[in-house]
């Protein structure tokens, strides 16, 4: 058995390792173009930016020790140029002496991974516009932050968040522009407007809405002229817009690719070419949830569906089972995860769904250190199945959108949610862990017992029926700060004040974060009156809010 | 409709809480032994140990707050010594007055908790020693700790450790005495041996397989005397060698309770009087695995049973679901969770089983800070349904115990672990996660691709058929350590050395965590060798060793 894996890294390294712990006499030749197989690419801005010190951690499994180890044919700096079908042939060019030849196989993978874009604006390739995918990208950045003042991130997606915290680590004075109303575009963007507040907090310039239309000379630096108007001074612009599979080889082939150029394969990970497989960032692969065509570029599916594709070589029936989106982001002290679908996603879909919103401690309030976080739940109005979950705040993030996440590959419920039985002492969790308060709130909508309404509702202006707007927190944090047009009485007095309250009107109530608010739905609907709670109080109230430009 | 609820902390309080919300005119009153309601047990140790400083934080839920907020009549310093389940009324003293009274009921809900075992030494009763159960208990230890230089702790479970650290970290020489052959006795011995091993390095002196057989007064101080005939002075002794469930209103009122002495319930909370219920550490649970009885203290579970008692007094058909035994406890910087069964409980149930050890990173190696953890993954040997899984370590513990723990909610396999799709960015996890990890080994073991051998082969003596040990790593860590008798051929060599390994003997090969000896393990079986890969390697040997005293 001749395989030949196009890509070294994630997808092709898993695929390769897997196929010689199957077949002691396979050989596997790896070709990849860049200098150095196996590398570490969701590290690379923590080596621009310092955090990582060492290059050489970077490279996680060395050419030598793949060869010794996996007794795997690597070929570093070598580009596979194209692919004879017919002929089981491909043709590869060393890119150090500019030799060619051919190579047999009898079963091909491709691992080509995603070519960051770069727009066509006049001036995107100054040499000082830089976009970050290998290690040769990561040397000539890291070379020059250390000699620049100002720099430009275009693209507030992951790549950008986190090219902007190490140049500011790099003591660079740092803009990031992006062309959505909001940072992470994969996020609901209620959830991550305080994340965008908190990095201008930190001394980043964000402009939201907004795209850099040219990036001109300007002595020995450059300006950056955006379609606002503004020109934003940088020593160097960082392109992080987004990516495309790199899809050149397969194509040329005629091997089928989807509406977005991801490379079409069947759940074995096997293209129409029943000899060729793909993997990785490159490839279409079908949502988890819905069974929606997708292009997801992350490592933790790369890695599986290198080892499924050479597990079906093996005459093996690994199947993949789709993406479900899960990923994170971290910047600076705050974290952002999210798992399955986005409400703007299965808005886009026209899925029905339900939402809650709990913003909990992370850990039991009354020791040391409790942070609070924010989740939020999607959930189907029928069965409570659950639809995606998103978590942001400092401490505990990673964890809940993991427990959710496996909750959502089960098949679960909200009702599940509230059964679930998590460690729990004062510095990890909460008896009650913000899971499962996710899992009491939107169990308790279903059930009927706690009617919700959401904080666009205080924020539509052309809605004509106005509520009754009731704010039961203290008077003093009424005071700090409220929803235009509430009234105040604290939920520990509402019971005796119940003949200021409307009975031919709407209520809508609300607290800090969505506790107490319940409370007075519960006990006013007891009482006759019309209520619904705003989903995870003032605090979302604020962030929707924000997230609108209010 | 009249609520009496007797113990107002965790489980009594959920349920007073929830009865409110579904249920404005019920008469709701609460009847608290102690001084206070609701207050933070958990958070007790840390009190003391001075990490949690305001001891007004201990109190999560004030008498004031539950009045005016939920309308309860909360009655502290109280304590109710009767049921007349004929009349439904109960009998109450006031500790405060010494007033007694009678108070009805139309539904009755049995919060009472768990006492502390105080075994029947000599000495057992001298002022200087104490147990750990509520706030009185905290404030006595609080100001005692402040005095004191050396501090005996009989019993290494939860309490003892969490004590243990908490006055080393008021600065007492503190020594922990343990019955058994190992702290922390719900987990399997080998996990636990390097937390015992860090704990002495932490200064704290360890008796394990040793108890107190008598305390006896020494001028201001005590003398501890062990069985093993060694004397510890102490100026306070805390006992934490367990608790038994608070049983004695209802075995007077002739409820059933189990062998443990648990309060008998159904799956609704309900004791074999249909009015009484009982919640929390005083109830016999089953448990959710296998459907056993078992008694397990734990916060969550009796939250939940509070509010499932309150919703089926209400005419909800809420149902608890067993308890999984998840459990967590910190010491210092070291972590050690579980959840499920254990080895020792398979064993003792007489379940089949497999176990798989990983021992990975708790994040990206690549990026700084990642420490090791170590997994244990208990698993059905016909269908790789998962049984169990404990994890040691600095880090990432909590978040590994929690997924499996929902894993095994959901009834997952260790099929499905391979598959989990996790949040990745290197300062959380890795593409391939530990909980994948794990799940890769023990798939493995089911599908014959990783015929495996546990480290208890190599330190059982009085097997007569000694197999050919063969490490793998390198030259450098074999010197370093090794199993005794072991031939050292690194990995990356060993397809050039095979003419030096028997073909007529068995063979078992290890490495440091047990990822090359499960390569090597490939390479061996495809040429023909009988081989097994040692379950977690070196490193769980050394743990195992430890565990048994070598």
């Amino acid at each position: 058995m001749k395989i030949v894996i196009v890509g070294a890294v994630a997808g092709g390294a898993s695929a390769a390792a897997r196929a010689r712990r199957l077949d002691e006499d396979a050989e596997i030749i790896l070709f990849e173009r860049g200098e150095a197989p196996s590398f570490a690419n969701c590290g690379l801005p923590y080596f621009i930016g310092g955090v990582i010190q060492q290059r050489a951690s970077l490279l996680v499994a060395p050419k030598q020790q793949l060869e010794d180890r996996y007794r795997l044919d690597v070929r570093t700096r070598t580009e596979v140029t194209a692919i004879d079908r017919d002929k089981k042939i491909v043709n590869v060019q060393d890119l150090e002496t500019g030799n060619k030849y051919q190579q047999e196989y009898d079963k091909l993978i491709l691992s080509p991974g995603a070519t960051p874009l770069r727009p066509p604006i006049p001036g995107a390739d100054l040499p000082g516009v830089f976009t970050l995918r290998d290690l040769r990208d990561a040397d000539r950045l890291h070379k020059k932050v250390r000699e620049a003042k100002h720099a430009v991130v275009i693209g507030a997606g992951f790549i950008g968040l986190e090219m902007a915290e190490n140049l500011v680590h790099q003591g660079l004075k740092t803009t990031v522009v992006e062309l959505a109303d909001q940072i992470l575009p994969p996020w609901d963007a209620e959830m991550v407007a305080p994340v965008a507040e908190y990095l201008q907090g930190k001394g980043i310039a964000l402009k939201l809405s907004d795209a850099a239309e040219a990036i001109e000379e300007d002595g020995t630096s450059m300006q950056v002229r955006l379609r606002s108007g503004e020109q934003v001074a940088a020593d160097l612009v960082v392109m992080s817009v987004g990516v495309r599979p790199e899809n050149t080889l397969a194509v040329a082939a005629g091997l089928a690719v989807g509406p977005r150029g991801g490379i079409q394969v069947n759940r074995h990970m096997q293209t129409t070419d029943d000899d060729i497989y793909a993997v990785g960032d490159a490839v279409e692969v079908r949502h988890f949830i819905d069974d929606s065509p997708i292009q997801i570029p992350l490592g933790g599916p790369a890695n599986r569906q290198g080892r499924i594709a050479a597990d079906h070589i093996f005459g093996r029936n690994s199947t993949y089972r789709g993406t479900q989106g899960t990923a994170i982001v971290g910047v600076f002290d705050m974290v952002a995860a999210m798992t399955g679908h986005s409400e703007k996603a299965l808005l886009a879909a026209k899925h029905p769904y339900l939402k809650a919103y709990v913003h909990p401690k992370d850990h039991a309030g009354y020791y040391p250190g409790a942070e609070s976080l924010s989740i939020k739940l999607l959930f189907s109005p029928d069965d409570g199945k659950i639809s995606g979950a998103q978590a942001v705040g400092r401490k505990g993030v990673d964890k809940r959108i993991d427990v959710l996440a496996v909750a959502i590959q089960a098949g679960m419920t909200v009702y599940d949610l509230e059964e679930m039985e998590l460690a729990y002492a004062p510095q990890f969790g909460s008896a009650k862990d913000p899971v499962n308060m996710a899992g009491f709130v939107a169990a308790g909508m279903l059930r009927g017992d706690h009617p919700m309404e959401h904080a666009e509702l205080l924020l539509d202006n052309d809605s004509d029926q106005k509520p009754f707007i009731l704010d039961v927190r203290s008077p003093a944090e009424f005071k700090a700060g409220h929803v235009p047009g509430a009234v105040n009485i604290s939920v520990d007095v509402l019971r005796n004040r119940l003949d200021e309250l409307p009975r031919d009107q709407p209520i809508v109530t609300y607290c800090k974060i969505g506790m107490r608010g319940y409370l007075a739905t519960r006990i006013l609907m007891q009482r006759g009156f019309t209520v619904s709670n705003i989903g995870g109080g003032y605090t979302t109230y604020q962030a929707m809010a924000l997230s609108k430009g209010f």
